[in-house]
C-alpha cells in the first residue's frame, strides 16, 4: 500500500520571530497520525510571497496532502490567499456563500460588516470553499491531480473544528489509508542510554512493521511502539505480546501505558487504596506538592505539605530534633527519616514523603556536592530512604528529585 | 548591509508525530532576532536519512546559518551525526576531548560509561566539537564557505546553554550584523487587549524604526521594543524616552525591564530590604512556593510554607479558627486574612502571604464558581486582600493566582 504523506505548512512572521509558539502543528500531527497519514515535514515561512510560493512547490513534490495554516486575516500582511491564487493560476472572487456566512457571523454578534471583513469572502476561484462555523475566514480545498492543498485559519479552535468536521473525514475517504496502532510505555528510574542498552536485544527482535521510539524527558523515558498493518486488533495483539516480553526485562521500571503521567498514576493508586498523603519538602521547595496538586481531584488523597526551607523551620515548625540536625546536618539520612515520619504523624496521613538536598548553585560542602538529595517514604509498615546524586542545575534537581519521590512511592506503597 | 539569514532545522520523528511540541524553535528565534539575524524558515523533518539530507541542501541554498537541533541521542534512531558526516563528506571518529568530557560527566554522577555513551563522543571529523557542559551529546560547528551549520542537542536546557555560551557570541563575531537595540518592558495586572487599548496612542506615536511586540504569557504581558539604527547608544536613548512616556500611562503595572521574571524581582527586593517571607497556600498547592524557590539563593529570604490542602489541616496544623471556617468557608476574606497572619506569626517572618480558592474542575458552589480565589498579604503594618475571578482551567488558575500574589507583594511591601 502506498503511504500517504502530508506536509504541514505554517505561514506567519509572528511564528518566525518567536512571538507565538505553533501548537497547531502538533495537534494536526496527532490527528493525521491517527488516521494513518504520515507527516513527513513541518515548515514555517514568513509573510513573503516568494517564500510561500517556494514552500508550495517544494511541498507538492514531497507530499500528497499539504495542510496550510495562517495568513488568512483581513490585513494587508496576510498573503496566503493571493499567493494561492497565483500558484493555482486563478483569480480571487467574492464567493457568495462565503459572503453570506461572514455577514451572518457579524450580524449574530451585533457587529457591522466592514469592507475589510467583506474581503474575507474573496477566494481563489480554483478552490472549494470550506465553511468556518466559528470564525470569519473560510477554508479552501484545492485538488491538483491526486494531491490536496487545504488552507485553514491559524486560530487554533477554528482550525481544529475545520479539521475535525471536514478535512479528516474527507481525507480518510479520498485516500486508501493503512491501519496504525500506537502504544506508549512509560518508564521511570532508568536514564535513556541505560534503558536502551538493557532492552537492545528486545528492540532488535521487533518485527520490521513495529517501530520503537525513545521519548525522554526530565525524570522519565517514554517508549512509543508504532505498528503498521491491516487489522487494528491484530496489531494490538502483536504490540501486547511485545510488551509482555519487555515487562520481563524492565517490568520494575514501567509505571503505565498511555497518556497518564506519574503524578496521575500515583493519584489513582492513592484513591483506589484509600490512602492519604502528606509531604515535607525542603530542596524541592513546593514543586513536589505542585505535581501532586496539578491533578484534578487530588484533594481526595492529598492532605497537605510543609516546606521547611529554613533550618529553624525544620526544627520549630516541622519538629526535626535539634540533635539530629546538629549531628548529621539537614541533608542526611537520619534527618530525612525524621521528616517523613513527623509529617505523616502531624498530618495524620497514611503516607509521608520528604526531600532534603542541595539544589544549587549555593550550599555545597566538600562531602555534599550540588545535586546531593535525600528522599524518604514512610507508612505504618516501613520507612524507605534513597540518596540521589543529581546534576549541577537547580531546576533539573528540583524536577528530578520530585520525580524520584513519586517513583519511590510507587515502589513502596502497600499492596 | 546584507541581511544575515538563518534557518532552524529540527530533526525528530517525535515532533513530526506530535509527541512533543518544539519549543526550541521559538527560543532560538527570539535569541537570533536579538542579535540581528533574521529567521526565514523553520523546518522539521523525521529521522530519515534522505529527508535530512534534502533539508540540509535546501537550507544551505536559502540561509547563511543553519541551526540544527535533535537526533543526537545515543540510540539507533538518532541519525543527525551520520547524516552530517555524509553531507560534509567525512567520517565519524571518537573525539578525545569529547570522550574525556562524557566520561567525566558520568563519573561525576557515580555512573559507569557504557559503549552507547562512549559513542556520543564520535563526531564527524569535519566538525569542531562544542562542549555540552550540562549533557552528554556535544555540539558540532561546521563551516562551508561563508555558511555555518551548527548541530545541537534537542534537550532544551542543553541547547540554550550551548547557544548562550557559544553559538550566539560566535555568530555575532563572525558576521556583520545590524545594530539592534532591544528593550523588554515587563507588565503585570493588565490583560493583553486592555493593555493594548490603554497604550494605543503611545504605540502610534512610536517612530517607524521602533517596533513594538506584545508577548503575553499567563499572568503577565511583556512588551518588546526593537529599535533599528546605526548607534546603540542613540537607540538606547530613544527607547528610554519612549519608555518614560509609557511609564506615565501604565507605570503602576510595570514591574521591571529585561530578563528577570517577577519572582526574581521580588526576591531581589526582599533581599535588599532584609525581609523574610512565609507562605500559606491552599489552592495554588505548592506552585507559589515553587516559583519563589526556583530562584537561586531564595533561602536568604524564604523561610518556608504550609500547604494546608485539607480542611482539617487548615485548622489543626495552620491554626485557622474553626468558627471562621464554619461561618465563612475556606474560600473567604476572613479565612485568607487569618491564613496570612497566622503563617507570618508561626514562621516568625516579616511577610506572610496566602491563597485559597476553587482551582477546579470540582469544588464549585453557586456563589463560588471555579476560578474564585482569595489572596492576602500581611506584614506588621497592614494586611491586604484581593478577590480574583479567574478561568475554568485548573492549571491556568494555579499559575494566575500565584502571579497575582507576587504582584500583590510588589504593591504592598514597605518602602
Amino acid at each position: 500500500m502506498k503511504k500517504i504523506l502530508a506536509e504541514l505548512l505554517t505561514i506567519g512572521d509572528e511564528i518566525l520571530y518567536g512571538q507565538i509558539v505553533d501548537t497547531n502543528a502538533q495537534w494536526m500531527s496527532i490527528a493525521l497520525d491517527k488516521i494513518g497519514v504520515k507527516v513527513i515535514r513541518k515548515t514555517t515561512v514568513g509573510d513573503v510571497e516568494e517564500e510561500i510560493l517556494t514552500a508550495f512547490e517544494e511541498a507538492e513534490k514531497r507530499a500528497d496532502i499539504i495542510l496550510i495554516t495562517g495568513g488568512l486575516g483581513p490585513t494587508s500582511d496576510d498573503l496566503t490567499k493571493p499567493v494561492l491564487a497565483k500558484y493555482f493560476n486563478c483569480g480571487l472572487a467574492i464567493n457568495q456563500e462565503a459572503l453570506a456566512e461572514v455577514t451572518e457571523f457579524f450580524k449574530s454578534r451585533g457587529r457591522e460588516l466592514t469592507e475589510l471583513n467583506r474581503q474575507q469572502a474573496a477566494l481563489p476561484t480554483a478552490s472549494e470553499k470550506i465553511t468556518n462555523p466559528v470564525g470569519t475566514a473560510p477554508g479552501m480545498w484545492f485538488e491538483k491531480g491526486d494531491k490536496v492543498f487545504m488552507s485553514m485559519p491559524g486560530v487554533p479552535h477554528e482550525m481544529k473544528k475545520m479539521m475535525t468536521d471536514h478535512v479528516l473525514p474527507r481525507l480518510a475517504n479520498k485516500y486508501t489509508l493503512p491501519v496504525i496502532y500506537h502504544k506508549i510505555i512509560r518508564t521511570i528510574g532508568l536514564g535513556e542510554s541505560y534503558l536502551a542498552e538493557k532492552i537492545a536485544g528486545w528492540e532488535q527482535s521487533l518485527p520490521p512493521h513495529i517501530r520503537l521510539a525513545y521519548l525522554p524527558s526530565l525524570g522519565e523515558v517514554k517508549l512509543r511502539l508504532t505498528c503498521y498493518g491491516e487489522s487494528s486488533a491484530m496489531l494490538e495483539n502483536e504490540a501486547n505480546t511485545s510488551i509482555e516480553k519487555l515487562n520481563e526485562i524492565i517490568g520494575q521500571n514501567i509505571y503505565g501505558y498511555g497518556e497518564d503521567p506519574i503524578e496521575v498514576v500515583i493519584g489513582k493508586t492513592l484513591r483506589s487504596k484509600k490512602l492519604t498523603l502528606s509531604i515535607a519538602e525542603s530542596c524541592t521547595g513546593g514543586y513536589l506538592s505542585h505535581l501532586i496538586t496539578s491533578v484534578p481531584g487530588s484533594s481526595d488523597y492529598f492532605l497537605g505539605s510543609m516546606v521547611p526551607y529554613a533550618y529553624e523551620i525544620k526544627m520549630r515548625q516541622l519538629g526535626v530534633k535539634p540533635e539530629t540536625l546538629e549531628k548529621y546536618g539537614a541533608v542526611s539520612e537520619p534527618t530525612i527519616i525524621e521528616m517523613a515520619n513527623i509529617v505523616r504523624a502531624k498530618f495524620n496521613s497514611d503516607i509521608g514523603v520528604a526531600t532534603s538536598g542541595i539544589a544549587g548553585p549555593g550550599g555545597a560542602t566538600p562531602d555534599k556536592p550540588i545535586g546531593t538529595v535525600w528522599i524518604a517514604y514512610s507508612d505504618k509498615h516501613h520507612t524507605v530512604t534513597k540518596k540521589l546524586q543529581l546534576s549541577k542545575d537547580r531546576m533539573i534537581n528540583i524536577r528530578m528529585a520530585s520525580m524520584a519521590v513519586l517513583n519511590l512511592m510507587r515502589l513502596s506503597m502497600p499492596e
